[in-house]
């Protein structure tokens, strides 16, 4: 069989494969441009987001800002004649940023001390005692770590391992070295250490420095994590490199109070035959607070929003029940996801689990959590394809949603174009004006289409 | 036969025409693995764009910064250790946009006069005699423009249709919108129109006026073109829908020189088998001057150059040549396209002609112009599909390969994400800073992917 021959007829296959459903997949098609066009047109994410962004801004968990978001939240979906519009109770914890009193560091033999921009971890202990202050020293590796590890007592690590930026994809490189961030305290503490500063989390060589989770284990001593930027970590490493002693001195006024209660909103649009059959839709609504949370995750949530908002301007009116969550504490702690996925819903059962934490950016396609549902989402693909973002790829979900996961409900995450991601992830770049309203338009349009289709069809 | 059972033969059949080729296409996927890691990894994109857009900056054919451009260029391709690097002559416009001396309008009613911020369009006529001034006729469309026409007399034309920001891809609001600023002095000036403004050619509602050329026929009087930002285009509406009477003065002293000699830029990566046998790669090197022409055309520049270096850099010997070409005058009347395409080359063959010119953002994939090109390149689509741009449609091309395309040679436009290619367009804002380095670098190594495939396989 010539090459050409066999071509024409496995697109053939695919084709008749895909015009294969009840109704015939062209009607999702065209409903898919329907879609995308109104969000396109309507610009309406872009509205919502700025105004998360600008009235609310930074939301960490437990925050007065947090509460402010969960009821600009519901206002919002009231405001669209969303059904059963509630909060849904999550105790979080409380971790509160406080000032940097002082970060600065001298150079041995260099008169004066030089200011160090930082962005203390998210969970960090502060320095009640008036300030930490120890010989810097860089490590590279664990192995690193391990090797100088009995001379760093009273001294403060450097975890300078940078993201690997010749990866195809940035998640894949803050997936290699994020673990410097978040136990690298541990680590440090371990032989004593007086703190850990961690280069941020980005391919970009910038001044900006980025935040994030830290975690502590109880039995270890807890010791302030700070990140400096990718320039300043250069900065420091050469200073290091030339053998330069360099001494840190820090003052922080974070601590971590008392567990407070926050909440889930949730909203519905229901569905007219099946009711009780669920489609969860949502992202989450904590954020760190050097930014805004534009995308992160702030995208996420108006994407929900704006799907279900889509549909009811549209008209349609799904078979299945399609539910907007907005977890609350997916950076530190993930409560929301649990407390939704542990709550009894008597006579619900839940169809499928989208989840959007990637960035307001352009869609790609979908990740699908198990391959029966990813095998029967890919004969949907052509609706996706008229823009570009059908590709549905096997393997995905979210955060939020991983305890539905782990109950046996397929779960999906949509995939957006990652590149520019880290540039602004945890940064106080992470702001509205960083967000390109057609992309953030499409990320709606491509939840609002695929939610649709598995309310009609099932999963 | 079930849908499932028919959809796994259908992917095992393209798989298997996937993997017909020689060598087999496992090869290839490993192969543009290895160049979009470098790309990324290495970086050489975005410093040559940069050294591009701040030491040479916007470049309009025929000015200074043009030939800076070309030396620029072919230093740079030299310093890189291409073959037979030259420049081929090439005649354009010299057209020079010299200043602004006033632009304002007055509110009938309302004392003083209010300046506002314009881009004189690409080739338009000045003022010389102290100014033009004029009643505003706002139009929305070339009915309108009839209806109205018999009292434009003296007056100023408002073209104020916005891009369809509904449509899926800006490119094609563009293309139903740019019409008026082409064509809207010429049709203006039919009657009696004093000059002609236009609504800037984006989706984004900002203070920032577009450019970009526009034409005049000998027969009809030739008036002034200027293009307005988007939110002063919403303001001067709201004024005329008011009823207020605005009358707008412009003073430019822009004005069109003798044609001179500029030139393209060739330099060649030498097929090691069939040496006469051309895979042309090319942006086009001009640009126009508010900005610094980064996304337009400097990425397709960088995009073509750093493939070459790509490919050298890893030591990978194509069959056939790979030839960077970049041409000179594709905005303002695509002089170096003609001027390749009709330039005698005796003994050499072009087998396919690879163009860049949608900006630097995230590939998307490949529009082919002919239906045989375009099903062997679809074979080749998993090399592109572990970075999401394996899309390879049938259509494309480039201005600049045009005259190729008409002499036979298949013709290929890279396509990327141009959702936010109109925030930049032709503006103030088309610099280095809004050009993100990763996506610029998936962007040559797709071009170089492509392009090694094509100059091993043919096409």
């Amino acid at each position: 069989m010539k090459s050409f021959q066999a071509f024409i007829l496995a697109l053939a296959l695919v084709a008749s494969v895909a015009s294969a459903g009840d109704p015939p997949r062209a009607d999702y098609d065209s409903i898919a441009q329907r879609i995308a066009m109104t969000a396109l047109g309507q610009n309406v994410a872009y509205d919502l987001l700025r105004e998360l962004c600008t009235t609310v801004g930074g939301r960490v968990a437990g925050s007065p800002q947090a509460a402010e978001a969960v009821q600009w939240t519901k206002r919002t979906m009231e405001r669209y004649g969303f059904a059963n519009v509630h909060t849904e109770p999550v105790m979080v914890p409380r971790w509160v940023r406080g000032n940097v009193e002082d970060a600065s560091y001298a150079v041995e033999g260099v008169p004066g001390r030089k200011l160090l921009e930082i962005a203390t971890l998210g969970g960090s202990v502060g320095t009640l005692t008036g300030g930490v202050s120890g010989e810097l020293v860089e490590v590279r590796s664990w192995e690193e770590l391990k090797a100088v590890g009995p001379s760093l007592k009273g001294k403060i690590v450097f975890y300078n391992r940078p993201m690997d930026r010749s990866l195809l994809f940035t998640g894949w490189a803050y997936g290699r070295a994020v673990d410097q961030r978040s136990r690298g305290a541990i680590e440090a503490a371990k032989y004593g250490a007086a703190a850990a500063v961690v280069r941020s989390m980005t391919t970009r060589l910038d001044n900006v420095p980025h935040t994030g989770a830290m975690d502590y284990v109880d039995t270890i001593p807890k010791i302030p994590g700070i990140a400096v930027s990718t320039n300043d970590a250069d900065q420091l490493a050469a200073l290091l490199r030339a053998g330069k002693r360099v001494t840190l001195t820090l003052t922080l006024s974070c601590q971590t109070l008392p567990d407070v209660e926050s909440a889930n909103v949730v909203g519905d649009l229901i569905g007219s035959e099946l009711p009780n059959e669920i489609v969860v839709i949502g992202g989450h609504l904590d954020s760190w607070d050097k930014g805004q949370g534009a995308h992160d995750d702030g995208a996420g949530c108006i994407h929900s929003i704006e799907a279900i908002r889509l549909l009811k301007e549209l008209g349609l009116k799904p078979k299945r029940t399609i539910r907007a969550v907005m977890f609350m504490n997916e950076e530190h702690g993930l409560n929301g996801g649990k407390a939704y996925a542990e709550r009894l819903r008597p006579g619900e059962r839940h169809m499928a689990a989208i989840e959007t934490d990637a960035g307001g950016f352009m869609p790609q396609g979908f990740g699908v959590s198990d391959s029966s549902a990813w095998v029967k989402l890919g004969g949907f693909a052509s609706a996706f394809r008229q823009f570009g973002a059908d590709h549905i790829v096997r393997g995905g979900g979210g955060a939020d949603i991983g305890p539905l996961t782990r109950m046996g409900v397929p779960s999906i995450g949509l995939m957006v174009d990652g590149q520019r991601y880290f540039d602004y992830h945890h940064s106080a770049n992470d702001v509205i004006e960083n967000v390109n309203e057609r992309e953030l338009a499409y990320g709606a349009a491509c939840v609002a289409i695929l939610a649709y289709i598995i309310a009609q069809e099932g999963l």
